[in-house]
């Protein structure tokens, strides 16, 4: 928060208040400002460092304005064979506007401009149209531009970025209100059953007990000869009313709602909803004890007969709640140790409106996507690029279980889309009181949604230190002051915390933890695939895979991948007589895509690096970086190798790590509509592999983070980011002629001796000073506004709103 | 530095001042107390919680007293037949004490006591004895006791703790005086090739350029039938005088200084130094420039011809020193975030006299041995003891090179010991200002040593949180406040940082991280071993195998070892008629010792447990603690898995992990005296299998943390931390209903809508509130005062001195 106590202070208000100025209530500014005691006692020291940042350059990579994306859709509607529904307006029989974001610049043309003085790359938006208006509805991407829309902007399908050659995909579930009434009709066949075995009701009233949902993605499934379009469904119970969580003073009602992925029911149906007319859809069958029945008459009967083995309920209550529970420990009355800024405020800068950032040595540039959230691009470390691009590509869910709902579900989430749910963090909980907060923004369904606050940077003591060392003449010790950016993405029943942390000694880590609900599986006969965790309750084991794109520039673009190996071997040297067992460095080039799907070896035994190959330092060594697992062991791709649930979509989710050659027309590892028709993707990641040579050339990392996840009871009622994190770092390595954070002035030396300490050398870092009043650094929950909206066609800038609806 | 505060505030002063406290200087409890503004404007917080533990059984871990420790001392020199020498008067020649410490209780005792009112088990010492008066010398280890000494004390050999079944080892190296001479001897016959390779001297004076040393441990090499003890040495150059390190202003004179491991010279000589006669001793050979001459006359031959190829001097200078350099970053100038104690004051309880500490949920004893540091005994988690002993057994690092010395280098760290090098920690550095201190003694040389303020426990906030989910309607946030145990150990070049890190759901981290100076090599020809770092120098490649002992009872002694396998399957389901691609959990028992040597999984696609079979939850599914990698990738063990310098004392370190059936005769993975004969160790670990079921019995987990270091030039002038980790983590899993976190105070929940906040809902945990002087809290480096020694025989308690020349 304190930034904006700073750009009041300094009058700079115009400057950094950001390009979502506007969507700030008054409110907002008016907010008790932090820390401004601290700032007062130590304000002279605040003359040397400005916290407000310029760009050196246009944020080429910055997401769409409101007005782009106004001008984009309005562009696109006065295009009338498009044949557009305005998207408030439109059914499941219309053609609407899903999303519009960037398209990134190509990477020659960036660097053009980044580096060569060249023209600013022309600017173009993608469209994502949902085309209702057929018997066979499909989703198409389109770019659209240059902007700002003039007569010169055009519009085309954004085939060649993907690996199909066509930006269209088909859309087998385009009728969704449709299925829902299915889903209730259906079950109004079976109402004595499931009264019976779930002790509830599904009829689309509001007193409903069940909530239906199942696979996904959908499956195809040949039947006579026929590819059919399957849906396996099963119940779900809410957790409301009298069996409400918490303390029963609040009652959820959201349709989606806190705790449901823990009550799932254990009765199963199977429909063919191939096409777009109910009247010939079908039920294929009910699961229900591990027994599969192929007709609802099959089921009926076997349920009125006696020895019909019925199984017991889960239930909801207080358990599913994640309320303070049990005995308080003595010392927890009080509060813990907390992190403060003192001094003269933040050590790092920003462009607020540009998204540019400089701490330290780094600098780079924000962007957020509504598919993969947030984004950093042109991250230059001691004025040299190291990566020019940095994301999430797909995030991977993949259930497995012995009914059909667990087994044939594997979230592909950018189909949902991490930009939607990267909500507002809370200061003090989320990211330290004294963070800078940065605002955020997605173009869906014809609304511009601004999340506040939901990306925040501060500095950090991991409590160790960088650097010490000791003898018995002196001490030499400097802290490790580490810089974080994060946000949080809340993809239904998980909570994705995103971290890039940034360090002195010039490395970075990229860390995901995951921590909510899980989604569970009803417990009779699923023994195999997870832990009995409640009654009737399993914690359904699933693979998280989430798949980054590091696309590492190392003195420019000719880089080389290469494994320094340590391995053992047996050498006769000069000086001894006998054969030794020992071990030597062996480097080993990766010079093709053939052989460029790699696993993190066993016992760590080699280190990747991505070197050019032709600028070594004065010693001869390739300047490099070396790219390793940091957190939570070495992996994590899917155990299953051949998904039919992903079929063709889960190619980049088979190996630790995978090097490409970098081309404009693979930017993306997946395609957030992959999940339509994961058989036929738009983009197959396997297609990326066509035995191009790696040697000395652009080449990009896609490497996958994760767990193996088999919830236990410790899973309940959410699981904790603590156990579930996993994490890549990325150091230099033969890069500079020493440790980079020698620079810092975070060190102290002590020469001593036994008559006691006879020199402390600081090094002009100061020691915190000033008087900090706790009680003004304390958060006010009650800032919390969540989005806020703007309407886009038609446009209706001067009348935001706050639309917290969206909020899965 | 709280504790003290509080402590005298409290009146508590004879209860907290522990053990040692008469070894404190009168100044040190002069100190500024730190926080004192903070405990002023709160101090009405401070009654409901008691910092100070009283623990609920004796310590019978703790380490011997210096009562205790002079006693058996006395004991011992009353034993005519030992012929013992005061430590102070025994040359190379007598029979001297080296070592006396605690030998711990076997654990059937130890559990009587604890667990079921049994005696407190009988106390008794190691006495490690040097027998320097033979043509053969040996070290032996004796038990001494019962303590306090008395009619009833008697001493044995502890051969029981052994596997070779003595507690003997010969000392090839008795003559430590005499192997400097013939150092300065050798040399002294080359005196001008070593000027003119080496620009410089080695002569025993005062203004040497070089130190002599070479490989540990010492070599058996067979020559003409005949086992003879080699010695490979080479020359490192001393970075003082001129050349000081730094900033010229301190000249460093230490015989062990700072920054000559980085200064290896190049030239090698290989002595034979079988038995105690000089004079039959002799020169095998040089090296030099990789090319090896088997006389001194065939080296001095070579030298003095015209094509003998001379190498570029590895010379000191500012490359060498940890000082800050270069341009200082802007923002560097003003303090970084700090993490200060609001409020009451600390959340734990130490009952420093007893080293038994609680925190939350968790409490366990301390103690403090000289072969290995800091070790926990004890740990109970609400109420349930789930490790008997934690602690680390060997540090070997164990170095390759194409030159004798790097190639023959393998340290078993213990050797030299964990214990001497734990020095005083730097509060505001090494630990937060607030962080408690504990002192801990070691006894060697008839000196008992106390490290002041060498251990630190403290709380702190890892900056993300422990759980959090966020819908449309609210958020559910929890803080993730960690308790921290830490001491560092600064084995001569290294600095190995040791933390215990406890959370709030129930885990245990155990981290390693090595800072200070590599051990480097010359480059010559070297480059299949490291990589070329600077002028003439190699950054050597090394292997960090570090073994920990985790003696786990989950729920009793009776437990099992069982991999969770995530295996990938293919199965048919009543529900398909297709085979699907999925993924099962296997549960596969490690019953006997014959399957108990482990690796971790590549991909993580196991996860180990250790689980009480007997104690199944109430969903029958056993409670069990999983045991995972969780910094710095998986792994470590050796490369080398036949090290000609380790011989038979590696077993421990050739593969992940182990487990054995647990003896009270099988202590330690490893001897402290290995070293001296490792080709016929004191304990070897490959002994402990014999078959043994490990089938719901007592089992100890044995696991290596680590890394393979190849340094490269960010290792100048210092390895740091941050990428120099390693850990594990223990966590519940199925072992208790919910996640233990939810006991917590620090969480907050958030509902709200559209309309904003509706309802704050906060759980008792404190904001932080009051005044901090941020000045006051600041580190008075002046305080730093290294150790105090007490003589021990005779023993003169009343007179203890300041020792600083013991840190090496």
């Amino acid at each position: 928060m304190l930034v904006r106590t700073i750009v009041v202070l300094s009058g700079l208000l115009s400057v950094a208040a950001g390009p979502h100025a506007r969507l700030r209530s008054p409110k907002k500014w008016a907010k008790k400002p932090a820390l401004i005691e601290v700032l007062t006692a130590s304000s002279s020291n605040s003359t040397a460092f400005n916290p407000v940042a310029v760009a050196p350059k246009t944020n080429i990579f910055i997401s769409l304005t409101d007005d782009e994306a106004a001008s984009v859709i309005s562009f696109l509607h006065n295009q009338t064979e498009l044949n557009l529904t305005a998207a408030a307006d439109a059914g499941d029989w219309d053609n609407a506007i899903e999303v519009v974001d960037l398209v990134p610049p190509n990477k020659t043309d960036a660097l053009n401009y980044l580096d060569n003085g060249g023209l600013v790359p022309g600017r173009f938006a993608l469209a994502r149209i949902a085309f209702g208006a057929s018997e066979e509805p499909w989703l198409q991407d389109f770019i659209v531009g240059p902007l700002p829309i003039s007569n010169a902007s055009k519009y085309a399908s954004l085939d060649w970025a993907t690996t199909s050659g066509s930006a269209k995909i088909r859309n087998y579930n385009a009728d969704e209100d449709l299925i829902t009434q299915w889903n209730f009709n259906v079950t109004a066949t079976v109402a004595d059953i499931v009264l019976d075995l779930l002790n509830g009701t599904a009829t689309g009233s509001d007193d409903d007990t069940f909530d239906i949902w199942g696979i996904d993605p959908l499956w195809m499934e040949e039947i006579d000869g026929e590819e059919r379009v399957i849906l396996w469904n099963t119940y779900w119970r809410f957790p409301s009313g009298e069996d409400a969580i918490f303390d029963g003073k609040f009652s959820l009602q959201s349709p989606f709602i806190a705790g449901e992925t823990l009550l799932p029911q254990g009765l199963f149906f199977k429909s063919d909803i191939t096409g777009r007319d109910p009247s010939k859809w079908g039920v294929l069958g009910w699961v229900y004890g591990g027994i599969f029945y192929s007709t609802t008459a099959e089921f009926r009967k076997a349920w009125s007969s006696p020895d019909f083995v019925k199984y017991e309920l889960n239930l909801p209550g207080s358990w599913i709640g994640s309320d303070r529970v049990g005995e308080p420990f003595p010392g927890d009355s009080t509060a813990p140790p907390v992190a403060v800024q003192p001094d003269a405020g933040q050590r790092f800068s920003v462009d607020d409106a540009q998204k540019y950032v400089e701490w330290m040595d780094f600098s780079f540039y924000i962007t957020f996507t509504r598919d993969t959230g947030m984004r950093l691009y042109d991250i230059k470390y001691k004025g040299e690029r190291i990566i020019y691009e940095l994301g999430l590509q797909e995030a991977i869910a993949h259930y497995a279980g012995n009914d059909p709902v667990q087994a044939g579900t594997a979230y592909m989430d950018t189909f949902y889309g991490f930009g939607p749910y990267a909500f507002e963090l809370v200061a003090g909980y989320d990211c330290p009181t004294y963070a800078h907060f940065l605002n955020s923004t997605f173009h869906a369904a014809e609304i511009s949604t601004t999340h506040r606050n939901n990306i925040c940077l501060f500095e950090s003591d991991p409590a160790y230190l960088m650097q010490r060392h000791s003898n018995s003449e002196y001490l030499a010790l400097t802290k490790n002051i580490v810089f974080t950016l994060r946000s949080v993405s809340t993809v239904g029943n998980y909570d994705y915390n995103f971290d890039y942390i940034f360090a002195m000694d010039g490395s970075i880590e990229t860390v995901v933890r995951a921590s909510g609900y899980i989604q569970s599986a009803y417990y009779a006969k699923n023994n195999d695939y997870g832990y009995h965790i409640h009654d009737g309750l399993s914690g359904s084991m699933h693979d998280h895979s989430l798949n980054w794109k590091v696309d590492l520039d190392i003195l420019g673009t000719d880089n080389t991948f290469v494994k320094h190996k340590i391995a053992p071997v047996n050498v006769k040297y000069p000086w001894s007589n006998q054969t030794r067992s020992t071990m030597q460095l062996q480097r080993v080039r990766v010079e093709n895509e053939d052989d460029a799907k790699l696993s993190w070896p066993r016992n760590n035994a080699d280190m990747f690096m991505v070197e050019n190959s032709d600028k070594p330092n004065e010693y001869g060594e390739p300047r490099a970086y070396r790219i390793a697992p940091s957190r939570g062991g070495a992996g994590m791709h899917l155990t299953i190798e051949n998904s039919p649930n992903l079929l063709k979509s889960q190619g980049f989710a088979k190996h630790a790590l995978y090097i490409t050659k970098q081309k404009d027309t693979e930017p993306r590892a997946a395609h957030a509509n992959n999940d339509y028709d994961p058989g036929h993707p738009l983009i197959d990641f396997d297609e990326f592999f066509n035995s191009e040579s790696l040697n000395q050339t652009d080449i990009v990392v896609w490497l996958n983070l994760g767990m193996h996840h088999v919830p236990h009871t410790g899973d309940l009622p959410n699981t904790v980011f603590t156990t579930a994190q996993s994490a890549f770092i990325i150091a230099p390595h033969n890069y500079l002629l020493n440790d980079a954070s020698r620079t810092t002035r975070q060190m102290v030396r002590i020469d001593y001796n036994s008559s006691g300490v006879q020199l402390v050398k600081e090094f002009g870092g100061k020691m915190p000073s000033g008087v900090i009043n706790m009680s003004t650094i304390q958060p006010d929950f009650y800032d919390y506004e969540g989005d806020i909206a703007t309407r886009k066609f038609p446009y209706d800038p001067l009348h935001p709103f706050n639309d917290t609806e969206s909020i899965v």
